[in-house]
């Protein structure tokens, strides 16, 4: 049998550091804790990377997914913020960087009936690490709403279209911030927020709701930015909203980021 | 060098037919005859295959991809039907079928001004070729259409939900029917059609006639089946309708099949 | 205000039964119990659809989202497999069906060197009830696999190539059969099954028994079709595989379908 | 009737200028003139934005889609690079971004018989302007291609792991650069290009190819970036390569980017 070499420690002449090396498209069970104390279990989809010096030849693959695996069966939102300083080491990295990408839920109640019904989110963890400095973690939520045009309803002599959008919406923090706050904070900026569970008094009051409340795509990531301005803790944020029209076969979309303080 | 055997003609002897082996995944550039007369050069995904009598180990797979390649850099309609019976022939099988989905694009006036934009849908050809039997063809064009809600907009004070949806609409005919004409008649089943490009005026006009044409999700698919059933050269249908509901964060479907005569 | 009237509970003149008529792109927490006796929380993509006779107007939208929520805010396979039931007799249909695909996992250890890393599968149940009928239950795996190439091992000097490839197999039968007897069937059938974590010496073990084990992509479903048949449970099967080659830029595929017994 | 007011037009006194607001998801033909002089007709799917000043209400959606219709009924490169300085002009923005992505086609003869077949790659440009500024000019090509494992070649008494790949491969550049030139540039970089169409001959050819000239994606990346920094109009590149590992059903992947001069 041949000796099993180490080609991945071999030297490289290039002269080309590499700036992110790891894995992609990984999917693990993840757990997350709810605003409202309980526990969540989920599934994310991750990716896993250092940076990669200019004299190694390759990066140990194979490392990654036993840091990923060294926790158990299921991760928590501590062992994932805690993943990139254990790749540093077991890598020998300066940098590293990890992603997971959940659905989460919560159980919301009908605005007028009060029936309950599971709402799903998508979530976004980054946490990125240098050696002996600060971690970096950015939290983004998903957020479906409704869109009601303030211009279609304008010049109409009845009805407006309206659609659902997406907004994904980014912050960093000074102290943690809730997931469900995050959400909230976007859905009360769009026409109307959405709901899985509708009866008919439901259905009429949130048709009015949003026929109250046009806002444009541009409305909608103002509204976001101002609330981000004006929230403690949030030190940066990004916003994006994509409307799918319902006039048209395309969407509109708005995008602000800003560095706060 | 060793000689380069024919692995896939080898003789297998597990007494299992194969119903479907081929290529999938194959991206060519096509062209199609509008109904106006000029010729549209777009781009499908293409899939291949024939069926596999017990015996054979394996078929040629770069067979496939040389037919698809032996019509020149593009492929127009009378090539694609014609691909199945060349299938038939150069790989020995009873049974060839061929799928090629693509956008297609149609110059539309906004209603009010007049103004042209280019919509697009996805239109699918899929041809079945039998030795001795007749070619078996279906057409399919994908149309996104505007839908408003007849509950919301009769339990409403003000205001209705609408929303972006895709009637996805199959066909075996007589005699070969327009794409267009297709396209005409969901779009004429909606609450309203879709328009790439719309000035105020048309915005106006449009929210209107959606408020003034509620569907449910069932109306669409019956629509759609009425017309089917009145039309001469329609000999068979499917029908599906999909909402992409703007007070949910999931859909509202539809489907009605029914072979004609 | 407007009495709230039931729009859908109007008559429909049309005379067009509806086939399927429903909800989609739904996501549910779901749990599965393992064939080693824990039970797994994931998450899963749902669809509930019932039909609709002709002269109604349309469904109860929000009554497939209350069947949905009233097991709790999570479903195990014994609630999945009783909700089309409990949809004839809410919706007063004669037909009901429900879908449910969600990643599935299970610990693999390395072949050599032993380590535990978490494998990701997706997992599909389909369910369907008439009234006074039989249940309908179908279930899928989907499952990543490796294929080396018969033909590129026979006629190559060095080496042969190899990619990486997704079986997605459907059963109904007899008794229930466990998901993993179903994804251990397929991975037999591969040239190599896949792991999520490989040090050297099991790597070394893997690539070896690939190229030990060639299979084209009809070797594949035929392997996984006599397996089928030799299953005293399985009373119908289909098996689709499909390789993404790793010499072109499309996919080889190939399907068997077949009713036993 | 009421007068269609511009609601867009208001004022907004929120101080809070939005970086980006524009259509995404639209759909348009193009033509793109190849290296060998001859014009290719593709399909792009478009975006373009405008930043919009803190004291306007909304940007005017239907200019963006009467600036890409204004051209006819078919965009030509000359005529997507000057689109964002009509943009700036039409919509009174100080800056203006658009992006166009659509398959292109080679014909690639293989490597030994010569048979000639169409592969397909993804390009993108991404066009920028500001007022008074020079216009930036990013072309992306997605270049699928075999990578074969160094490590398992090295440790494994038969075979070696493959599987397929792709490269995002981004340039800024002095003087234009063909797209076929990006594209040369990196299957060189590859264990072995990959064809559409290969016959026995070529298999064998294809498959020792690969099996001589292992890569990492470690490798993938710098052999793309050496040739970049030895390239005369190149003064920026970033470059990433995604492994779709046979053995593992994740993916590895590495990134390169840099500023060059």
């Amino acid at each position: 049998m041949k000796e099993l070499k180490d080609t991945q420690n071999e030297r490289d002449d290039r002269q080309l550091p590499i700036d992110r090396v790891g894995v992609k498209g990984l999917r693990f069970p993840i757990e997350v804790r709810d605003k409202g104390g309980s526990v969540q279990r989920t599934v994310a989809m991750a990716a896993l990377a250092v940076d990669l010096p200019e004299h190694y030849k390759g990066t140990h693959m194979s490392r990654f997914v036993e840091a990923l695996n060294s926790h158990g069966g299921c991760l928590d939102v501590r062992s994932m913020a805690a993943l990139p300083r254990e790749l540093l080491a077991k890598l020998d990295a300066s940098r590293a960087h990890v992603e997971f990408q959940f659905p989460f839920f919560r159980s919301k109640a009908a605005p007028v009936t009060g029936k309950p019904g599971m709402m799903d989110y998508e979530v976004r963890f980054e946490v990125e690490a240098e050696r002996d400095g600060p971690l970096d973690f950015i939290v983004t939520v998903m957020v479906p709403v409704a869109t009601l045009c303030p211009c279609s309803k304008e010049i109409s002599d009845r009805g407006a279209h309206n659609q659902r959008g997406v907004v994904t919406y980014s912050v960093r923090f000074r102290e943690p911030v809730w997931i469900e706050e995050l959400i909230d904070l976007v859905e009360r900026s769009a026409s109307c927020e959405l709901y899985s569970l509708l009866k008919r008094p439901d259905e009429k009051a949130v048709t009015e709701r949003a026929y109250d409340n046009p806002v444009f795509v541009e409305d909608l990531v103002r509204n976001v930015a101002s609330r981000s301005e004006a929230h403690e803790e949030i030190v940066w944020y990004r916003v994006e909203a994509e409307n799918f029209e319902s006039i048209h076969n395309h969407n509109a979309y708005a995008v602000i980021e800003k560095k706060l303080g």
